[in-house]
């Protein structure tokens, strides 16, 4: 993937997003020049990643503030156009940490909105970055072994994810660039495929050698020994170290725990979230059934049978040997939580 | 489901196969008359589930007694098209237990062969009956809730995966027949979706409320406290306990396992191979890249992706609460495994 290529764009007075409901079968960009648009472009999954919609929530302040002039919003219109913008999507913290940074300076006005939403995603890439730097070094230390690695990562981490580079999967460019990496499971991420159309995508782009498998797979291919260590994201991070991020992710956890092998969250501290004691208290996005019953908009379920469709699981802080940061590498399986570490 | 539907049927002269690849959308029966044909509809999953493959290998001895009459093959000819059946799939034992089953009888002629393989299918039903039975009897006190289970299940192992009932999903219907079932999960089971298909399809026949769910949410099911119990069907299961079955099967157990619930597995004494040591001997099939690559024949990933597509996991037997038979349920993960009980 260009370096440049950005799932989150400001172009002055819009937002330019890839369209990742379309992708890898056509490369569009969906611009954005109101809040409806964004926050059905938001719960749509046209821009999606926990750090992508914390990027794009960022600039909704803009958004809003720019709509709220050309259509003649009181200030509490626009600030209540800003509420719904930070709630679109209710797992990911990002979302709301982000809203609420860039909302710090809403009495600035326009210009100074924008300069810290640029900041947000300008450290969104830092942060990539330096977890891609941290996260290599220890896993590197960690597996121990004289040979490039193989990895398994779940759902999409990547560029489009973020504000740029990735997390999860920054870990694995990095690992990738240094010459580190032997191959990529990737699970395909049922139900709407963020694995196998947008990662696998991603490390087409990059050259990285991959396999996409699906999730149930996962726990297998980790057993049968092909797996030297899985690498996540993450929607939400307690406290205590619970985890929650795309479905399916408990059970790789799980699997590595097993395994004995590291099951690594990669993660920047804005979505870390002190305020959330533990994993019980994380709301889980329920997400339409049709997702699960159907398939490209025709029904492979029964007509009447019902779909379960939670979006995200949680996995206890005990199953995760690291959490990457862009502050360093916590070992919350051994007891370096986040409420101690990173207040 | 009416009781007399059969996913293999013996009509005269040819076998009656129900197309479980078009399944829920149409209900249509596929007529095979000749070996070729038999192999290929095993192979093409039109026939599938390991003791329903069973019953169409043990009928496929028959047919190739038929087709070389017709064709003027000689003895070896018959034999080596049976020997062609025996291995058309390479994971579930019962194939190739049923076929040599028929075969103890192949020089006393068809009437004979046609006997022995009525009489495998009728003792399947018979089998799976008496699972269904021991099962539920077995659950209801192992969990010892004063209310409806609530059950998680995978792939599809009811009447289309056995001559008739079902194996784990007999179980299932058994619980249901006792009105002690409040839901079932059902996991789609990617990637041919057996789960959302057919499993959902005979749930909704028999009038059982049930929730179809990706297969990555099983594990945050479970351990959110949604589910009493899992129970799978298996392929194969060796003398230690170590189980055989559906791709994703092995998380589910992991999951369980965290969450100290029961994880059992309904299977035929046909389905346990004591000649095989452990999970490490059990060949697992790599299925083509594009099931997983690929959705009704259009490319969901992109063109230069790879796919892995293990058929299978191996869940080892100490996390197998219960293996429930016709002969009744061994407590595998407690130490009474099936090659000291079962011989």
């Amino acid at each position: 993937m260009p370096q440049e290529l950005r799932a989150v764009d400001w172009t002055g007075n819009s937002l330019a997003l890839i369209d990742q409901t379309v992708l890898p079968q056509r490369t569009e960009t969906i611009e954005v020049r109101d809040v409806d648009a964004l926050v059905s472009a938001i719960r749509r999954l046209v821009v999606r990643g926990a750090p992508a919609i914390g990027a794009a929530g960022a600039y909704g302040v803009a958004l809003a503030l720019l709509q709220g002039e050309r259509e003649g919003w009181s200030t509490a219109e626009v600030r209540a156009a800003v509420a719904r913008i930070r709630t679109a999507r209710p797992t990911a913290v990002n979302l709301m940490v982000c809203v609420d940074r860039v909302m710090t300076r809403f009495d600035e006005g326009l210009a100074a909105v924008l300069e810290e939403a640029a900041a947000v995603q300008r450290e969104d890439v830092e942060a990539n970055r330096a977890m891609g730097a941290y996260g290599a070094d220890w896993l590197l230390k960690r597996v121990g072994v004289d040979r490039p690695l193989r990895v398994l990562t779940h759902c999409n981490t990547g560029a489009l994810a973020t504000a740029g580079w990735g997390t999860a999967l920054g870990v694995i460019r990095e690992l990738h660039a240094r010459g580190c990496l032997e191959l990529v499971y990737a699970d395909e991420t049922r139900p709407l495929l963020q694995g196998s159309r947008l990662t696998a995508w991603e490390l087409a782009q990059e050259g990285i050698r991959h396999r996409v498998q699906v999730d149930g797979a996962a726990a297998g291919t980790i057993l049968r020994g092909e797996v030297d260590a899985a690498i996540v994201g993450a929607d939400r991070v307690a406290a205590n170290g619970d985890t929650a991020n795309k479905v399916g992710t408990v059970g790789i956890a799980l699997a590595c725990a097993y395994a004995g092998i590291p099951f690594v969250v990669a993660a920047p501290t804005t979505t870390v979230d002190l305020a959330t004691a533990s994993g019980a208290d994380i709301h889980i996005e329920l997400r339409g059934e049709d997702e699960v019953l159907e398939w490209g908009g025709v029904r492979t379920a029964p007509a009447d049978s019902r779909g379960h469709n939670p979006a995200f699981d949680v996995t206890p802080g005990e199953l995760v040997t690291g959490l990457v940061t862009e502050r360093g590498v916590l070992a919350v399986a051994e007891g370096e939580l986040p409420g101690e570490r990173l207040r």
